[in-house]
């Protein structure tokens, strides 16, 4: 028997590709006192997090809220209740949340026609429309705004037009850049949308806010069977996130985390105290700024439509990958990501995402890559 | 545009059917500085978790692990992993937890064959030998040890040996029991647990514990299909949360919800420090303060085989049931359960869960409704 005792922290400086730095008003945020799920200073809060969600996601969506499991539940919530057993589904593969989505799909019995190109590239409007025009019974297109595994940035303009011109939806991964890239779900015409809160949000990992507009509902009322989740079912998740708009009061479906709860409302009136183009605006300088620093050290970007949000870049040569990762976590406290699957060993990936996208954390970073690359 | 403005938190003592009082001590855990799932020392404090869990459990399993999801999550993680499509299946209904448990387990393609005995009863083993008798093809027995909606007790001895008997693994619902009922996974054989952090372990929710024992794991070793869930899916996450026993170390599956890991740490270290069995004494002793109570002032429990960490009790005659909760909560900030489904309008619950089982409480919330029912 392990003798229990209490856990110490260590702080960290979380440069990597999520969790990003919370600030410690969103940290004492989430230790306030725990609610009841119906109680109605719960729901009011509920209330006001989804109102302050749909500003972040600018988006008038009635059925915007944040699920309750971390980013991958978010994704799974969105193609169980948008696909069913046959559906032929096309899905963008650039990375490893393309290839993620793809197996997320397949799983909910889609037929999935996957366009895959190399990774860290990004997917032109005519190669979604070549694909298009092969299956013409595509019921959905789904795709990733900011590749965690690339740091591609995939434009989404003029998008949404080719897709809902073949009747399909569009269905968007912006688990990291919701909150510190543009992103207009509404003018960009995205037909659901998922996001993690552990990234450009700065809040701790734990729920996975995601948006549903008027086409992706009606598909969802137009269903046969029932979605093969219950816990992610949004025909029943939506009557107690919102009264439905029939007055019929809220229903009870699971217990939500209350306390993350709290923290993803604090971390979002921290984002619309900064204001939402002054944040993007933050992640764009201290991009360039790291950029410059990398470059000027002969460190090349792997993308060529890098992210703000995440720097995906090429080992140097002679470089030990892990060995220098430890130095930066064990001499100054910096976590930094290595490569996921086909880039491990080829790659770092260093995030500078909300609260942590700051001068200080670039030219700290800088000086200590400088120092373990010497 | 809504004014962001941070929340400002109210205090309730919550004696519903959970979530149940969070200690300070655990929510100050919880606000502790987020580090990266990856983190050594982050993986230090959740296998901690996870061998603490074991000990509450009273499991040796290795594949002990919280879900990252509330309790609904860890009923759907043993569901999606234990079945597959065409399974025949028995499930145990008397309240709306076994209602649900159907209901998951068809939407993972099992043919369900239920015994549905009257809500607030509890089954017999011959109820469930007659329907495996009639069944002889049958996987899976699925049986709710602590009914939320009906506050009854399941005795769950005996039951393994019926249920291996014919070939089939044991699943139990032990959301409400586990920390404050006697539940013994390894010597009653169960095959596959899951419960909640939000009642008798008195952690916010947001996880669900889960035990998987050998004959679930052959179970399945042995499937021919992938699980529904990506995010569910325990083939891949047995990778993360166990380096599996090969030495290949751990691999990433989704961002675990970290801080709420500080919380289910803290919260089982409280849990130990105390000792399961006085906790579990504790829990017996303050319901019988409150069943003695309440019974002097002629209200009557609903069932027969009362848990101790959810008095479930009708409404008395007269009594106006929205009227009598609303004044509870305004003029004393106590939260008591409503009668769920079939029940609402005719049952109150009263949780004593975790920290809430305190003489203070059963005294208050006596004292309390002696006044509001005059």
């Amino acid at each position: 028997m392990m003798n229990p005792k209490p856990y110490i922290p260590v702080e960290r400086i979380l440069l990597g590709p999520g969790p990003s730095p919370v600030p410690q008003r969103v940290l004492r945020a989430m230790a306030a006192p725990t609610l009841g799920h119906l109680d109605p200073d719960y729901l009011a809060i509920m209330d006001n997090t989804c109102e302050m969600l749909r500003q972040v996601f600018r988006t008038k969506n009635l059925l915007t809220f944040p699920v309750s499991g971390t980013g991958m539940a978010g994704m799974e919530c969105i193609a169980v209740n948008m696909i069913e057993p046959g559906d032929e589904v096309i899905v963008c593969v650039n990375g490893v949340f393309g290839t993620r989505m793809k197996d997320v799909m397949e799983r909910c019995g889609a037929i999935v026609h996957a366009i895959e190109i190399t990774w860290s590239d990004v997917f032109t409007l005519e190669q979604i429309k070549t694909v298009l025009d092969q299956h013409p019974k595509v019921k959905l297109v789904g795709i990733v705004h900011a590749e965690t595994s690339t740091g591609a940035h995939q434009p989404l303009e003029g998008l949404a037009e080719l897709v809902h011109g073949r009747g399909a939806l569009l269905v968007v991964d912006a688990v990291t850049s919701l909150g510190g890239h543009e992103l207009c779900v509404d003018d960009w015409g995205i037909d659901a949308i998922y996001s993690g809160t552990q990234k450009c949000l700065s809040c701790p990992p734990g729920l996975s806010p995601v948006s549903f507009g008027e086409r992706a509902l009606a598909r969802l009322d137009a269903r046969k069977s029932k979605p093969q989740s219950w816990y992610l079912d949004v025909s029943m998740l939506r009557k107690y996130y919102t009264d439905g708009g029939g007055g019929g009061g809220r229903v009870y479906h699971h217990t939500a985390p209350i306390n993350m709860t709290y923290a993803l409302h604090e971390a979002l009136v921290m984002v619309l105290e900064e204001g939402l183009d002054a944040r993007i605006a933050r992640h764009a300088t201290m991009h360039q700024r790291l950029r410059n620093g990398l470059e000027g050290m002969g460190i090349r970007y792997i993308p060529k439509r890098s992210l703000h949000s995440l720097n995906c870049i090429n080992i140097p040569a002679g470089a030990d990958d892990a060995g220098v990762r430890r130095r930066l976590l064990e001499e100054y406290g910096i976590e930094i990501g290595s490569g996921l699957g086909p880039m491990a060993g080829k790659a770092w990936r260093i995030g500078l995402m909300g609260h942590g996208a700051s001068i200080r954390n670039v030219d700290l970073v800088l000086a200590a890559l400088r120092e373990v690359l010497r």
